[in-house]
């Protein structure tokens, strides 16, 4: 085992679940040494992902416990390696879902290291040096610099680091679906992706729509440059806007009635599926067939496009609107995302874990 | 009821069925008399559409009896109205899927007639004079001459019937997507819409790969210009093709593992259902998100791309490989159609309709 990843070992404090509906708790968890292309991070603020709570209560059939998530991770430089070139002690930085990937491969040449079939996920995947990485809900991470994007200063570290995942979810559709003047686009769901998502939007110069439950959020929506605000529960809602959206980017992580919003496509328009339900959707061919509508998938994007996104949301003040808990809340802040009840995105201030 | 819906009545030979799974009788039907805008064909072929079979034997709920199918018609002007600029007595002409629509909305004035929520079908539609439309097994039709296309002496009428459904629904697809050089396109199904659209393929320059169950029509794929033949019942094709295709056109109008499909499509890679399963396909997100893959829908064409298509099939020697068959054999016709025992297309010698 080489330079790289020879462990000398950086022990930090981190919160873990032991088990699926276990109660967060304290632990100590061990870095590697930071290698000659590793920066070592430490992390000021961590979102809580709804992915998170999938992983964790073992929705997605996670097994590796003990299990610390995060991977919407924003902190300072505070060591580099001996070969780190973009990076020095005390910059800001963050890190999302990918820590490492194959390299090699046609997706990592080409930037799309998402699609590596060899990417090392943040947390609960095993690394290259056989360890099963732990993610962001923790004091200190280190990180290839491949994998770290710089953060500018005129984001605040909280508003950054849920776009480390629910930023960069938003973005990567709505530029490669050419979202934009003269196009109008919808974002179903107004939560930690969908506040992120309004604000991309119509900084690339969409009229967008928020599409939400209710209209609960409506003065929120409209703050964060909606154009138009409408209740999915209100039938009139698909009446007004059939046939209108070029995009649709749907955040709902549950299933829901596909057809009806394939509906509000118009020509050539795209339905893009972010959230993912748990059993597949089921979709009329008949209703795709009009107006030559799509339905797609994505996911995240790239290391590139991350930095680009992010630069793109520091060039136009967006950032996500978080509620900054200690880390001792962290249970309750997952039953609160699952009731909908947060504005928008919680953020662990990781200052918190340390007087444990 | 102005000139143009005058019906002074032209009495012509046709070939009706009067209930689902009745057989196909010789019948007279009235077309209207020649408006100022309207062409009389004499009809030399029409095409069996899988859909006519839908249609006559009630899958899709057809109650409009007795019905005249047939929606893949060449044939001979014989008279034109006093207003007709296009088209000459003798010109070599086809009728589609659409015989008028609004003219009006977005879809008609981009030239997308085939969208319109107003237009009307070639049979078994009520048309603007509120007569219910009867398709191309029939000796003669009235048409308006904006829902005429040319066909080019360098396709034989019997060839050219079939394109004019399923030559446009294979190529609107292989057009809209980029087909062409560099791109791998793969053809899922070998029968009436298969064949043409392989040869679509290959002449915009995409690699055109054939998926359909068996080897079987192996020889008559190669010889149409496939690349590449391969048995989709072989468990090997799934993993030799993995992440391959940029665009798959489906033409099998039954439900199939749409999942297996996505898995053989690269970056970006779209999969177009043509043919309709009779219930909705469930669709694995995970899937789709891989490879930031699409599904989309497609319908016909519109005129002027009908006209476009044909004019390509002219310049290729592109067109369908028919079987001949007279009046009488529509019922055996149908039921070989539903067998999958047919290359590729039958189509109805119409002078043989004279006979009774």
């Amino acid at each position: 085992m080489g330079e790289k990843y020879r462990r000398r070992m950086i022990t930090v404090n981190a919160r873990a679940t032991f088990g699926p509906g276990e109660a967060f708790k304290p632990v100590t968890i061990q870095r590697r040494d930071v290698g000659a292309r590793d920066i070592l991070i430490d992390i000021a603020f961590v979102g809580i992902c709804h992915s998170d709570i999938h992983h964790a209560r073992s929705d997605s059939g996670t097994k590796a416990y003990p299990l610390v998530p995060g991977h919407e991770i924003a902190g300072i430089v505070s060591a580099v390696g001996s070969e780190v070139t973009r990076f020095s002690v005390g910059d800001r930085v963050g890190v999302g879902c990918l820590v490492d990937s194959c390299r090699d491969c046609a997706h990592c040449r080409a930037g799309r290291e998402q699609f590596c079939s060899g990417y090392v996920a943040t947390y609960g995947s095993v690394g290259r040096d056989g360890e099963t990485t732990q993610g962001g809900y923790s004091e200190k991470i280190v990180v290839d610099e491949d994998f770290v994007v710089r953060i500018p200063k005129a984001i605040p570290l909280q508003s950054a680091a849920p776009l480390l995942c629910a930023g960069i979810t938003q973005y990567s559709p709505l530029v490669h679906w050419n979202a934009g003047a003269g196009k109008r686009v919808a974002i179903l769901g107004f939560g930690g992706l969908g506040h992120v998502g309004v604000q991309i939007s119509k900084a690339l110069g969409a009229h967008t729509t928020v599409l939400d439950l209710s209209l609960a959020k409506r003065a929120d929506g409209l703050r964060l440059g909606a154009d138009d605000y409408r209740a999915t529960t209100d039938a009139d809602t698909f009446a007004d806007l059939a046939e209108s959206f070029d995009l649709i980017l749907s955040t709902v992580p549950a299933n829901f009635d596909i057809d009806a919003y394939l509906n509000l496509l118009a020509m050539n328009g795209t339905l893009v599926c972010i959230g993912l339900p748990k059993t597949p959707p089921s979709i009329s061919l008949n209703t795709l067939r009009h107006n030559r509508r799509s339905i797609a998938g994505t996911k995240i994007g790239g290391l590139s496009e991350t930095q680009e996104m992010i630069n793109f949301c520091a060039e136009h003040g967006i950032g996500a609107v978080v509620e900054v808990i200690d880390a001792d809340q962290i249970d309750e802040a997952y039953d609160r995302v699952v009731a909908g009840d947060v504005r928008f995105r919680f953020v662990i201030d990781i200052k918190t874990m340390a007087d444990h």
